[in-house]
């Protein structure tokens, strides 16, 4: 057997142990009763710990070696899986044991307390913990760094995006900066001379909100004998491979929440069951990273089913679903609803036009942050400036400013980015696809996904890892990331 | 850190892998979807593949020879905590690889085919595999048995039961044999003397069966925030340490079934959630085998939720919850349908008078096979005869006779005198109950379990692995495993 060989049934160890944690994770945040807390935290760091050990046991870096010294007798896909595979253990490699672990208990008491902090809106009380994991990340940024020959940020960001760099992202987002109070202001002028959009009063029996979701899940193409969906306080895309959970919440008082809840998680899990069936057990066939897996969940929610055709088609579903009529219930109403845009202080609940100044607030603080050029302390102040700056709000409290999310309580810097990384790709390929297949939009008004996915499916899903994020976006769309189409596509939408 | 605690520390890694395989089989069993089957028995035995490496890892025998030298240092607990790890150590170390890897082939290969062999009740297709299986298991019984020093039998038992040994269930087997056929025809006769049972009819809306099966899992004691309930088309009850799920289906026309089945369940659940919590992670924790298992079920299913006691008190919540009044829903008429003896072929459905005849014949038969006394092809034969011979019918075909059970398909032998064993056990630990709570019975007969559970996490839950079961039953009742008080019990209850 090769050492290559010995490899793939290594990492195929490594992927059933990640696929076992990913069924726990979501029996947790599902199903499992509150009693059982500590014993599957044990179950999931022992699985993790594990996985850890055999990726970072010295037999793996031998291996490696070899396999990279035969890497020309492989072929295109074995080498990019051997290339991925160097990836995770590089990463892997790069901690030494105490600062893992130090990672690992920072960031999960400040998270705890983070929670408590949130529910006071009292900074304050979680300050010295996130002071710890601000250290603890920095460390981590400067170990990773070192190996991976990157600054502290990139490290941190190439363990969610691989291959994405500061330096990448800095004009995009600075194009993005230098758009949007201009667009916001426009379309809050254009939205003003529309007039008011008339309410979709409630209430919507959850029963019927599940049934419509379960319904568009088949539409857009979720293969429900390879995943499922639930229901959890935080929505999420997880499970396992050939088993993709996504989960959903429920409102009796707005159905729309959860019904492009329910369209944005289908979208990655479309990624998940689209990967390439040749490598599941391997690195290469994972999603390329989280500004790909975001570019799937907003290409669906954002690109295809908040435009016009889509509206069209769902707004008779939804009227005879819920048992509604009048001019609130027409298409155009439901669209302008769908479409509102209006700065407020929480991302998540952020519209397309103010989402990203969401993003640019929190990644222009935590690049200075890890740089060392911002501390904890400064946290609320640039927080409230930037707001104030980017959308003209005041943050009456830390509830609603920089305690709302939980990313860097729990230890996670460089996520943030991808959100609005994501956003961008999707208007790429969503303009892409459209071009290459006329019927598209067409189909997608008769709530007809499949030329759609025919084509995500060839030209993103069945990628898996094989090539990097900006070769995909070049081989698929001609042009590698970018904001402009995202930025025409802003303004076709809103101001259009 | 010493030897011991270095087990202690390798046994707990095994408790949380053993744990995560236990909310991934409840998984499968209630949950998964269909097209995950392949992936789920990739992450299954993968986890069981690594914890037989921990296990047998030549570290692992070198820390249990240390150990032991310095036993005489430990306290009674880590004693026999110590001699729980040395005993699975033997058990899982006795098989070489190659034999390891045979037997989970065979027993996949023919346990598939044998769901097909069972529809079509066609023994013959079955068979070749199931010789399979018997080479393969007489072979493990060998190989087991001469690391532990026990006849081939015997050692397939110990892996359920430990300790227990043909020598001890022969002669107890024999006064059942000699008992049954006599003890059938008087409860026979005496039932055609009483007159013909009305009929419970249904319909019997599945949600109210679950509304009843879950407010009597609290009456009896199951705690709900270390566990849950759920449905499947095969009942167990499994899942992890704290976090113990069990299982029922539902059938409109008939409700007792499933409502028998949870509190049958809800035993097992409770022994689980009621072991030593100073050692959960360890082996001394678990479940001393499958004997003491099944009692606990046994316990409430039979002696305590089949009492005329509970039964009046289960009576007016059944008719108030399906609306139901007559003569067929008093307590007296109910009684004698949870109570009512008919021979059968199906062992599930058997009552507590001729299910001990289903367990005779089987015993009789997979000691012949084991020992080579009995080959495959003699199967059908022997099982018609023993049917005949044992409760008087004749097996119509395969799928009503040798084809109803997984357990030999599957590999498993010595699992079925357990069963039989488990009810013996029962009945002499409610015996002891009774007579030491003196108010034990009145209480049950007001949906009050207090005094019964007391008992039982004071002799049999708590103690965990600590004794033997013979040891465990002497503390708490006088005397070891024995068959004379569950003969009383069935003379009692149905000739009383």
């Amino acid at each position: 057997m090769t050492a290559y060989i010995r490899l793939e049934h290594r990492f195929a160890r490594l992927s059933a142990l990640g696929d076992a944690s990913g069924i726990l994770g979501w029996d947790q945040q599902t199903t499992m009763p509150l009693g059982a807390s500590d014993r599957r935290a044990e179950q999931l760091a022992t699985l993790a710990v594990l996985s850890h050990e055999i990726l970072t046991a010295p037999e793996t870096g031998d291996l490696l070696g070899t396999a990279e010294q035969g890497a020309a007798e492989l072929e295109t896909w074995q080498q990019a899986n051997l290339r991925e595979m160097r990836r995770d253990h590089a990463h892997a490699t790069a901690l030494p044991a105490d600062l893992v672990e130090a990672r690992s208990k920072a960031g999960s008491r400040c998270e705890m307390a983070w929670r408590q902090a949130r529910a006071d809106a009292d900074f304050n009380a979680v300050a010295p913990l996130l002071s710890e994991v601000l250290v603890v990340e920095r460390a981590v940024g400067e170990a990773k760094g070192a190996a991976l020959g990157l600054s502290p940020y990139d490290a941190l960001l190439d363990g969610y995006d691989p291959g994405m760099r500061q330096a990448r992202i800095d004009p995009m987002f600075a194009d993005l900066r230098a758009e949007l109070p201009g667009l916001l202001a426009e379309v809050l002028d254009c939205q003003a001379a529309n007039g008011p959009v008339l309410r979709l009063d409630g209430p919507f029996p959850t029963d019927i909100q599940k049934a419509i979701g379960q319904r568009l899940m088949g539409v857009v193409g979720f293969d429900a004998s390879r995943g499922r969906p639930d229901i959890s306080t935080h929505p999420f895309c997880g499970g396992a491979t050939d088993d993709v959970r996504i989960t959903t919440r429920y409102d009796e008082a707005n159905f729309s929440t959860a019904l492009m809840g329910v369209l944005h998680e289908s979208g990655h899990a479309l990624y998940e069951q689209g990967r390439p069936r040749d490598w599941l057990s391997q690195p290469v066939s994972c999603a390329r990273g989280m500004t790909m897996h975001e570019s799937q969940s907003l290409i669906f929610e954002m690109q295809a089913c908040r435009s016009r055709p889509f509206i069209a088609y769902l707004a008779p579903l939804v009227r005879e679903a819920f048992g509604r009529s009048g001019p609130a219930w027409e298409a155009e109403n439901i669209f302008c609803a769908y479409t509102h845009v209006e700065p407020g202080f929480i991302r998540v609940d952020a519209d397309e036009v103010t989402y990203p100044a969401h993003i640019l607030l929190r990644y222009g603080m935590e690049t200075a942050l890890i740089a060392g050029d911002m501390e904890v302390a400064d946290i609320p102040g640039a927080w409230n400036d930037g707001m104030k700056e980017l959308l003209g709000l005041d943050v009456p409290n830390a509830r609603l400013g920089c305690l709302q999310d939980i990313h860097w309580h729990g230890g996670s810097f460089g996520y943030f980015p991808t959100y609005t990384l994501g956003a961008m790709a999707a208007a790429q390929l969503f303009a892409a696809a459209r071009e290459s297949e006329p019927e598209l939009m067409e189909a997608i008004g008769q709530g007809d996904f499949v030329p759609m996915l025919r084509w995500l499916r060839t030209h993103v899903h069945s990628k898996g890892s094989l090539l990097t994020t900006d070769e995909l976006l070049r081989e698929a769309t001609g042009a590698p990331l970018d904001s402009v189409v995202y930025r025409a596509h802003l303004r076709t939408r809103y101001l259009g």
